[in-house]
């Protein structure tokens, strides 16, 4: 049952230590911080098939109340550590999935669950405050100390919210308001544009537009939606907008033996681009901004070089659209860096540049440019979540005393050379091997053997996700090490083994 | 700074008592769970003008960050007790806005503090899942006993969703979904459909609409702000939807003085939304679904009868549309019901029902027929929040144990009573009180004098927040006992006394 071990330890350790040193760890230490590892499980360890049982019959009723056609099984996060996720059933897996790629640090980190039993905090957690107009005294410190900190290049302000879905439409709107000043000259709306706003009409509500890429996934909201385009199922049946969509390169692997293709298909996408701004704006319906993910995630884990995304920033400044980064996916260290788009070494890579998941609370980044002129305009009742704010700087620290982004960078190349070889031994299985620290994908020859992989790999205890038509996306977390790097490796092995 | 009452306290409570029968109390027993009313400060206490010095100087510091424009001052939220807001330089005022609408049961309540002192939740509060793949085992447990525990008439089935608008959003969504399988006949799509969508044209995208009324506010993103009608500054420069907008009726009061011109209105009103539900027909964007708040809220707590209600709810059903009751801040018990349609009385009140707010998680109440009939089509990373869950279910322990509907109905009418009493004193100043349990409502003469009033108000340690163009709103938590509505009548008195 969803009980329990922290809870017991918790009192043990209470009782013994008020500030809790190491709770939730097996073996306890008062000496310096824990890392997680010393906590961790030596391995997967499987009982039943996957659903067991207990996760069956919780499904069944949880059925009574919403659909659960995507319920994969139920968790006991109690139980979980690191980088192993512990089922109902007793089942250990190896976490390469974490949660969509919003777990950080793993599962129950002891630095997390120490801060968390910091009676400092508690206040908190009880009371959620209306962030926009009466912030806690503590919010300038804790947004400097966490996000603030880690801010992209040329980016002094940011924006919390409470998803990666109002992180973009919040972005999207920014732009918007952005644009119009732009296009007005000043910041004064007419009675007009305040008159037909009201009854969603032009010139109040314009006729603007956002630019995106085929395959990109910015979010599910009614404006996010209108700028993904990775599956069918997400956008089926949801009224739309008139947006231009471009092509997103498709490259050719392995990149060394494609570089002049792999030069030509980006600047066939950028022109592309070009092509779509002037048409959109000749149609009435000028663009506003362009949103772009630096890793098409949830599309299939497409990449493109720095040079075209380079190329993209300077189209948007010529054309005086903002370029907006999404970094809902990428962001947070997983890439090696802790923004995928400072691999593109630029000084000013975007205008805007939104988060989520990983970071644990959303919100975007922005110049002062993007500032909405008027309070209220970008706004709602919470705003964000002090709590996520909290949790957030400490794992900032975590990741900075642990050194986890040079582990990622470490655990990153042993994975992709791992997939190299496997590749190689498995040449009709298993192709295009890419990735950016240990955020790695590989392609596989059709979508029914990819998803059959998926499951042989759960049943040998390795969590993993799909992406895009027949992708498999790696997405540890933070603290995958190179010997779980190994132990994936060789059950990954006995898997496809069992496929060929 | 930001210190630590609470901390402090609990420290000594950890100390000689694990469990935390009275933590964040002043008076500490540990005979049967305390109320607040045990723990709350008697009264008002101002220290300085507001904002005081200390808020200046962080909203100075936050300004470096942020728009702070709509800051009101910092807050010390660990020092606000029950139905008093502590501010960053001491002053100490009644809330009777809290949060915009958000605190259900006061600051710091002891039995929220007990339990986020327990050892048991600390799992949840350190590991997030995604709910819709991988969900905790406590989960059915929690939600039944929480947000099903309270389930509207005729709803057996929820939905979590992280804010209020990201609930809306998505119940639009399920209501297009509904809306076109109805109109297929069956639940699969063409292939026309499924290659239009992806890039945002009809058939995969139709031209559905969602009808809403003049001077609602359903939410900030792009699909709920299409439905959205309360002010200008919210909908401004950004690209919106054609959909029908029907008027809303406008009430004269008192209302036993009104009684044919008010069911003349209402009758010209509904004439009315049918008149665009044919309309839009033709135009071919048909009306999916009709939204609206059972009292407007952000748009000036506009009223109307329960018969009009019912006669929307009818016309609905006529044409085949969705009915979509929003009770993101009615919803919660503060007109003296639980969620504000049951005044109504009737058995089938909507199709959908969404909240946020007082219900801590944003989601929506559906019938089974707007379940959508595939996984990831409703869906998200974390779709709502569990430590959410868990406060809530605690909540509704507490508004049932301390009966706190039935404070809600005996408050409001002492409330409402010394509205009417003071807008009879002061007849050039206030007029139109009205309301529901303590939901209420009163104008006053112009934008001018309302703003100033809340200033005066909150100089007398009284916050209260503004709506529509020239009305305040009161919005106290559930714990607004009838002693504090007296503290607040005799306050307000010398205001107006004051402005007259």
């Amino acid at each position: 049952m969803a009980s329990s071990l922290i809870g017991r330890q918790l009192v043990l350790s209470l009782q013994k230590n008020m500030w809790l040193g190491a709770a939730g760890c097996r073996y306890v230490s008062k000496a310096a911080p824990q890392t997680l590892v010393e906590c961790e499980y030596d391995g997967p360890s499987m009982k039943t098939s996957v659903p067991g049982p207990r996760s069956q019959e919780l499904t069944k009723q949880l059925g009574e109340i919403q659909n659960v056609g995507a319920i994969n099984f139920f968790c006991n996060y109690e139980e979980s550590r690191g980088n192993y996720l512990v089922d109902v059933d007793g089942n250990r897996m190896l976490d390469i999935y974490t949660q969509i790629s919003s777990i950080p640090i793993g599962y129950n980190h002891p630095a997390l669950l120490k801060l968390m039993t910091n009676p400092n905090n508690l206040s908190t957690l009880v009371n959620r405050p209306a962030l926009g107009i009466l912030p806690p005294e503590n919010f300038p410190d804790k947004i400097t100390e966490s996000l603030i900190s880690v801010a992209p290049s040329g980016m002094t302000r940011v924006q919390t919210m409470a998803c990666g879905s109002c992180s973009n439409e919040n972005a999207y709107k920014a732009m918007f308001i952005w644009y119009r000043n732009k296009e007005r000259g000043h910041n004064t709306p007419s009675e007009e544009d305040l008159n037909t706003c009201m009854i969603n009409k032009s010139p109040g509500c314009p006729d603007l537009s956002i630019l995106s890429f085929m395959g990109g996934f910015h979010g599910r909201t009614m404006g996010t939606l209108a700028t993904t385009h990775s599956k069918a199922i997400h956008k089926l049946d949801v009224p739309s907008f008139d947006w231009p969509i471009a092509p997103f390169p498709t490259l050719q692997y392995p990149l060394e033996e494609f570089t002049r293709e792999n030069e030509q298909e980006e600047a066939r996408c950028l022109e592309e681009v070009e092509d779509l701004i002037v048409k959109w704006r000749q149609k009435g319906r000028p663009v506003a901004g362009i949103v772009i993910e630096p890793i098409q995630a949830e599309g299939g884990d497409n990449h493109a070089s720095a040079n075209f995304f380079k190329g993209l920033r300077n189209i948007a400044s010529k054309h005086g659209c903002a370029f907006h980064v999404d970094e809902v996916q990428t962001g947070g260290g997983t890439t090696g860096k802790f923004w995928a788009h400072e691999h593109w070494g630029m000084d000013d890579p975007a205008d805007i540049v939104s988060f989520s998941k990983k970071l644990l609370t959303g919100g975007y980044y922005h110049k002062y440019e993007l500032q909405a002129d008027k309070p209220y305009r970008i706004f709602n009742t919470w705003m964000g979540d002090p709590t996520k704010n909290l949790i957030l700087a400490e794992v900032l620290n975590v990741i900075r005393r642990e050194h986890l982004l040079q582990e990622v960078n470490r655990s990153g190349k042993v994975l992709l050379n791992g997939l190299y070889d496997l590749q190689a031994r498995y040449p009709g299985v298993l192709s295009r091997a890419r990735g950016q620290g240990t955020f790695c994908a590989i392609d596989v020859c059709s979508d029914e053997t990819r998803n059959s992989i998926l499951l042989k790999a759960r049943d040998k205890g390795i969590l993993l996700g799909g992406c895009g038509d027949r992708s498999i996306r790696f997405r540890p977390a933070l603290v995958f090490k190179e010997h779980h790097v190994h132990m994936f490796l060789n059950i990954f092995n006995d898997v496809l083994a069992q496929i060929k």
